[in-house]
């Protein structure tokens, strides 16, 4: 039926296949995105956010390369707020509250404005492979389509499991069907496919609940958002709510331990560790008598609410019971209770950089079916492998960020070098070099390289240019600007900060604690010049000021680092044949097939020793 | 888990669900909407159009008595016309193309703003019945619901399977599960179940249709609504565009017939007469060499088309390389093929006038579960299913419109008393009073009812009662004014009308044919009348002088048949008793249970002698 061939086929329309199919596209690519519903496109699964600690990175990481999550974010977000201000600059991290609707409206918009792009509404149900190579699909009709690549993003719908109590139902979320022949094939082909688990907690109806008693949680006052494009900021905003779970809430829940799919050992996947299920919280946790909740609105017209925080596989009725208990709850009505759900994944050590299959050619992977959670870390797979696929079809270079140039890149890495056990989720702690990794400079970092691969626009690159020189231009200001004792004294003394006794550059007084440019802004020949820069300049030039020191040094790190990124390990290296290497090294790195030394060194159960042996025999 | 019992349980959020829903909670019950996927509450499965011949009036009668559909529809709507300006007043008939996105949230927060309305996320897999009462439903978790009466409204899910070529896939719609165990439960309980068939057409890219070789259809240039209230009117439109197949689409078509599964015996079950399939169309009307269909688009903002007319269960190779050969689709590319689609549905000679089943009481059917097509009878019978079930609940009188009051009348007194083999569609052709039941008087008709039970609001009775004082003055200042020949003459000569050569009065000219109250306007002393009334005002008066004969003359008819609805027949009449019956009339009667002699007049199979035989035995 639909004759042409297509250099990439798209499977899934979430966060990962989204940003794949509009990354391909814009580089080119024919591409054709296949769903089981156009009409769930970029359907927020879970919580009605983007962003937050690390995640805003990667949504900023994604803007500034050329992606769509950042803008579709702006464009239906009802609050920002950028968390972590209190700590460094390394962990100001964007967020937003979404709405629900909008947000997977204008993905929709976004993607039916993308030239080369195309639509098709089925159930793919397997791949064509041929000589190892992936060259089309075929879907739940039997219509097969050609391509010359196929990435899939089957989130959790491949053999999906719906958990509540002790029922179980088929399905990829709540009220849709699962998609299922994927796994069977892949397994056949050789691949290595697992169960993991997630969860999402219950859906309530805001006219229930009593908001007196809660606490507000308003956004900014100064709203910033994701893209570095000209999105829309934020007017008007929607208040979160935070409420407490208590002992009684506790005693309610531990009453459904027994009918609990995770304690009675029906549900034997691993779960997100770092987004537990609020049973798993008071089981683990059983010396806290509280747990705080977040009460996030749904849309502007919506009254529904997610209880972030909330997450449950517990017996619907026990749900229900317990919230009762949470103050401002006491009359909860319910549109749906939380469920668990198990789906298939394959362990992403059998990726390459790429996110190629290492099995078969021009098959790649990215988001949930990789084994991470989140939204965002699915975005940066998808963009990643979108431009991978159009790269290798057109006889391009493999498009890879280094751990050090962005969080997508750990990500990646730490992806196919370690492998995960349960769903990955970014955080910044990941991140080796999380101070050059700021979501504020992701547009210095990145834009370029979004520039030369022919997705960020030019008009882009010209923003991040300017932005560069700017903060460059301000920076040698401050550098250069002498600021006397009477001048700069009174200012120290507002920030009970030691007075000096002879003239200081303003960027020398800048790095003091609790200093910042807009109080050396009290000056006025500081701010006839600095009032002329726009904010993320001013930000820009502020932060390479302040942590220069820090940068510096991870600057350094990297260098020092790098050299081992350089040292390749050929492609077919038996490690079987090096005897002093320990026999978990040659397991562990037979399986991985580690590129570089650095690559290797970051394998789990790799030990320097065994990379100094490497080293040897690779003759350094 | 839900403690509540509520008065009114609602299965399904399609029209019929909604409408049903709405209505029972604004009437006070507390009401619970049931379904599946709270995303997709307002779906518009087929077309992305509200009203047309015959629907645009239900659609008006749902507003005058207080239901949504007008207005949502008027919310989201793209395109306004009113159909069959040509023809007299009973044939005008509204009808908007609406964005689907807009009218499915249009609803699902007109609905979150419905006092003593609950939702729950979950699909119904059984009742609960008590001493033959419906007391609850039982959800696929496992949840048991209370409730005073339950209204189902499945639509197309019951045991829905979808079918494209020879495939075959279990669905409620493409992309959506299907519902089960509701028919088997209810058939263990003595109901009768059939099938149906429905179809649906393509859903094409129109960025790759070629616009410039269509015909274009344009919106009215003054585009009304359907709402009585003050619901925006268009200020901009999108077109629609005609197009024709071909006898070359026509062969193609034809190559396929051996794989349909309409044609090789797989489909079994009988689809809607006047929404056929084009391989439907082609195969009946083989001497016709082209047929019109209508490019309709599905929304503001997206590129999605609906290709009305090209509904097929054909392969969708052959659906796909037929369309191609439609002048401005050489180059269609597909989002998704049209398919067919059996359900289960309940003969509706099983309900009552207030769609309450007859086997278990306080259980009410609506929509295409009742065997009917099309969103407009889908509405109307929800919205009569809510008003009932909140009546009986609370003790009040049944709330039954008359073939003489409303379409929505015909069509529930068609349905209970003819039952039907096929998809039941509304035209003007089945309503005996198609005069009195205008679009433009569905609120002289029926606003006063719908506030009598509480569900138009005081504001609408006023607005109503307004309309119908204003256009009596009117009409009382028309049948008076004086028009002499030299005044009148020369309005007449405009229009090719014979002049007069005594005075008439204004009301005595209008009824000329071709003669209108705008041309009568050209006489200052009506313009400065007539001009201060609203454009609905002059209407109303304008029909109500130009048709009284035929009105007065429907109106008498109506009084005499009404004479036979006064003649009740008793509940447990026993037909089998009386010999001089003819055979087919007793089995049909017995099955049936008519209430009054009009209504056993009505029953196909039910003889004038048969009803005279009753009338004698009566004791009329």
């Amino acid at each position: 039926m639909i004759t042409d061939t297509y250099d990439v086929i798209v499977v899934g329309g979430g966060h990962a296949g989204c940003e794949a199919a509009a990354a391909a596209a814009n580089l080119g690519s024919s591409t054709l995105l296949v769903t089981m519903n156009m009409q769930t496109i970029g359907q927020m699964s879970c919580n009605p956010a983007m962003g937050g600690i690390a995640k805003g990175q990667i949504v900023r990481e994604i803007d500034a390369l050329g992606g769509y999550s950042g803008i579709i974010a702006d464009k239906s977000a009802v609050q920002f707020k950028m968390l972590n201000l209190s700590k460094g600059p390394a962990m100001w991290s964007p967020r937003t509250q979404n709405d629900r609707m909008m947000f997977a409206e204008e993905w929709r918009i976004a993607l039916e404005n993308t030239p080369n792009l195309d639509f098709f509404q089925d159930m793919v149900k397997s791949l064509i492979i041929e000589n190892n190579r992936a060259v089309g699909v075929v879907t739940s009709l039997g219509i097969s389509i050609r391509s010359k690549s196929v990435i899939l993003t089957n989130g959790t719908f491949l053999n999906g499991l719906i958990h509540v109590g002790d029922k179980q139902l088929g399905g990829g979320r709540m009220g849709e069907p699962r998609a299922f022949g994927i796994t069977e094939q892949l397994v056949s082909l050789g691949f290595e496919a697992g169960r993991m688990k997630t969860g999402t907690p219950p859906r309530v109806d805001g006219r229930s609940l009593n908001y007196s008693v809660m606490e507000e949680q308003k956004g900014d006052e100064k709203p910033q958002k994701f893209s570095y494009t000209d999105t829309p900021k934020l007017t008007r905003q929607l208040s979160c709510h935070i409420v407490y779970t208590n002992e009684t809430v506790h005693d309610i829940l531990r009453e459904g331990f027994e009918r609990s799919p995770m304690f009675n050992g029906t549900i034997q996947s691993t779960g997100p560790r770092y987004c537990p299920s609020i049973e798993d919280k008071i089981n683990r946790f059983a010396e806290r008598t509280r747990h705080q909740l977040f009460v996030e609105p749904e849309g502007w017209r919506t009254c529904e609410i997610y209880v972030n925080g909330f997450s449950s596989s517990l017996p619907e009725d026990i749900q229900i019971k317990a919230m009762r208990h949470i103050p401002g709850f006491e009359n909860v009505k319910v549109f749906r209770p939380g469920y668990a759900i198990e789906y298939d994944y394959f362990p992403p050590t059998q990726l390459n950089h790429t996110l190629e299959t290492k099995l078969i050619a021009n098959l790649y992977f990215a988001g949930q079916i990789n084994g991470t959670t989140g939204y965002e870390e699915a975005a940066g797979q998808g963009l990643m492998a979108g431009i991978n696929a159009h790269n290798k079809v057109h006889g391009k270079d493999d498009f890879i960020l280094q751990r050090d140039e962005a969080y997508i890149g750990v990500l990646i890495d730490d992806l196919i070098t370690k492998g995960t056990e349960e769903p990955y989720r970014m955080f910044t702690s990941r991140a080796e070099y999380r101070l050059l990794l700021r979501q504020d400079n992701a547009d210095v970092r990145l834009t370029e390289k979004g520039y030369k691969i022919g997705l960020a626009s030019e008009e882009r690159l010209k923003t991040a240019e300017e932005k560069i020189t700017k903060s460059n231009e301000l920076e040698a200001f401050l550098k250069d600007y002498s600021l006397k004792p009477g001048v700069i004294n009174p200012v120290l003394q507002t920030i009970d900060s030691s007075p000096v006794d002879q003239a200081y550059r303003a960027a020398q007084i800048l790095t003091r604690p609790n200093m910042s440019l807009e109080k050396l802004e009290d000056i006025e020949g500081i701010r006839e010049i600095s009032s002329t820069y726009a904010e993320e300049v001013r930000e820009q030039a502020e932060i390479n000021i302040k942590y220069r020191g820090y940068i510096e040094k991870e600057k350094e790190n990297v260098a020092k680092l790098n050299r081992l990124e350089t040292i390749k390990i050929p492609e077919d290296f038996n490690y079987e044949a090096i005897t002093s290497l320990s026999a978990e090294a040659k397991q562990k790195m037979t399986k991985v097939n580690p590129k570089t030394i650095a690559q290797a060194s970051r394998i789990s159960g790799v030990s320097p020793a065994d990379i100094n042996v490497l080293l040897i025999y690779l003759g350094r």
